[in-house]
């Protein structure tokens, strides 16, 4: 593997991951020349966003910069995205961006997974796998310390690099939905809107289309639906014939996953995703009392506190009770039964 | 009739009304003491918004208030409301928030229509029905201007102020999603942020919750869907079967109308919704180079470019043949049938 130097070079980082403040990430983004930044597999607007306005940024100092997704970059992307550099992996500085595990590196891990050199992120829940990380829990999206690094490093943003950003807020964000969003995610969004950046278009484009096929698929899905624990859960199921019969991919599944946390009263969502012969996808989303993250846990996945996942094998069936049983577990711990939550 | 009076003793301002500055509206906030404020009929999150920050706001200034909608108020909007004041009408300066046509005062046009004193509004249509007009149609929202009001009146924000500003601006901007949004919304957003505003529970209930009966009926709606014309035109239908079935209200089908207008190349989405046993009001939705209002206007509806709507008798079929023909003929016209739009 052209990889395997720096492979055998920097294993001994592994488990030493030091925390860098904001000011040495700075610096550390100025010291190189030749930059590698990776992005998640199964890509979404928040690691692009940051991937590539990060680029542009680096480019405007001088620097050769690539950058790798570990799949396809899904087209409605495309306004912001350009042909990177292709540079030697040789010496190169490697940054993950948004990367919480490195097993989001996907077909990337066994290469970059124990050689990144910084991991700039906003997820808590980050594994700490590089030797340093800039993370900081309290940005709403990864895109958010971008703009701020870009910022500090007094690159001058244009309309392409505030799109890249407006898109990994907007995408992370719900569009400003969320809990995670705060006073400084709407200074920020302020500051883009200085720039040409379309944002009604590409909100339109990132969360009011569907195509026909997944609009036939949701159909499906709601023909599924199933409510336990007084209504307090609910689940839907996407089977691997549906996906088969829409031609929908796995990845335009995000407003699905949503579907089951949208009703009144239910405290815990789950979409179930058939990904192999006896393998799914199971995602949990949840509202207080309840915890996505320890219901994933207990059964071997993770996640955030309202959004979590977990692969788990069996039959369609076994696979439900697992995760009936874990969120009933949760519920009566935290006497989610009776509270007036929601 | 109580009102009678003021009614006669102003009729004669009818079509005189003078545009106000920002400076002249502010001051014409602090010049009386008693004041009504009124909220357009099927209230949103806007007008109601508007109406209470500012009845806040006044109150903290000394007046007396009272806010009066002419219709029932939802329920969701309970953590803003309060009980105002009930002050005599005679001699009260009547301000009217977000109302652009003295129509959309229903029940309260007879008696409010003609004598309203200070109208504060964002419509570009507005039909300057009132004394005085202070229109700043580059407001997301009019809770934009009412939060730039209060600053000027020096009102100390608290967190019920916030939150209904809050509210108004959100709902009255999809969260931030549509091209009215500016620079100077976010702005405000994140100044809202330094209270408590709990943006995330508010925008759950304005956008991300639905009742179970809700999604039941979104399921019987999808099996209606039938497309047109290339798949350019996409129709559902809800039928008072339907509604009777699910126990779900005509004012809930909000989403529904926009599950047409979100698919991928779909140029006029229509939901036909049964109102009586040969009646049925048809929403039209549409992308350019269609126009909403002139399809419902040609079968003697009305509306906005994008969002128009038209009551029409008949059976479904001819319902359906009604608005199908309007639309042909429409992207017939505008060449939609060829173009690449969207």
């Amino acid at each position: 593997m052209i990889y395997q130097k720096i492979l055998r070079k920097e294993v001994t980082h592994l488990n030493s991951c030091i925390d860098v403040s904001f000011k040495n990430a700075v610096k550390f983004l100025k010291k190189n020349d030749n930059y590698i930044i990776l992005t998640h597999a199964s890509p979404d607007g928040d690691t692009l966003g940051s991937g590539y306005a990060l680029y542009y940024g680096l480019k405007q100092l001088g620097k050769q910069v690539e950058v790798i997704c570990p799949d396809v970059i899904p087209q409605e992307y495309s306004y912001f995205l350009c042909d990177t550099d292709h540079i030697s992996r040789d010496g190169a500085t490697l940054i993950a961006v948004d990367i919480a595990d490195k097993r989001l590196l996907g077909a990337l891990e066994e290469d970059f997974g124990d050689v990144i050199d910084l991991n700039i992120d906003h997820h808590i829940s980050n594994t700490r796998y590089a030797k340093s990380l800039y993370l900081d829990a309290d940005a709403s999206a990864t895109c958010e310390i971008i703009y701020e690094i870009l910022s500090a490093l007094k690159v001058k943003i244009n309309d392409t690099i505030a799109k890249a950003i407006y898109t990994g807020i907007s995408t992370d964000t719900g569009c400003f939905k969320y809990s995670c969003v705060t006073a400084r995610t709407h200074k920020i969004a302020a500051a883009l809107y200085s720039y040409n950046i379309e944002a009604d278009v590409i909100n339109k484009v990132m969360f009011d289309t569907k195509s026909k096929a997944l609009l036939s698929l949701e159909r499906m899905v709601l023909d599924t639906a199933e409510y336990h624990f007084d209504d307090k859960c609910m689940i839907v199921t996407v089977t691997a014939e549906m996906l088969k019969a829409t031609g929908c991919k796995g990845t335009q599944l995000e407003g699905i996953t949503n579907i089951s946390r949208s009703v009144d009263g239910v405290l815990a969502g789950v979409t179930i995703k058939q990904t192999g012969d006896d393998t799914y996808k199971v995602s949990v989303r949840t509202y207080e009392p309840l915890n996505a993250s320890q219901i994933c846990v207990s059964l071997g996945g993770g996640g955030h506190k309202n959004a979590a996942a977990v692969i788990l094998r069996g039959s369609l069936n076994e696979v439900k009770e697992k995760i009936l049983n874990a969120i009933k577990r949760q519920m009566e711990e935290t006497n989610a039964w009776t509270s007036a939550a929601r």
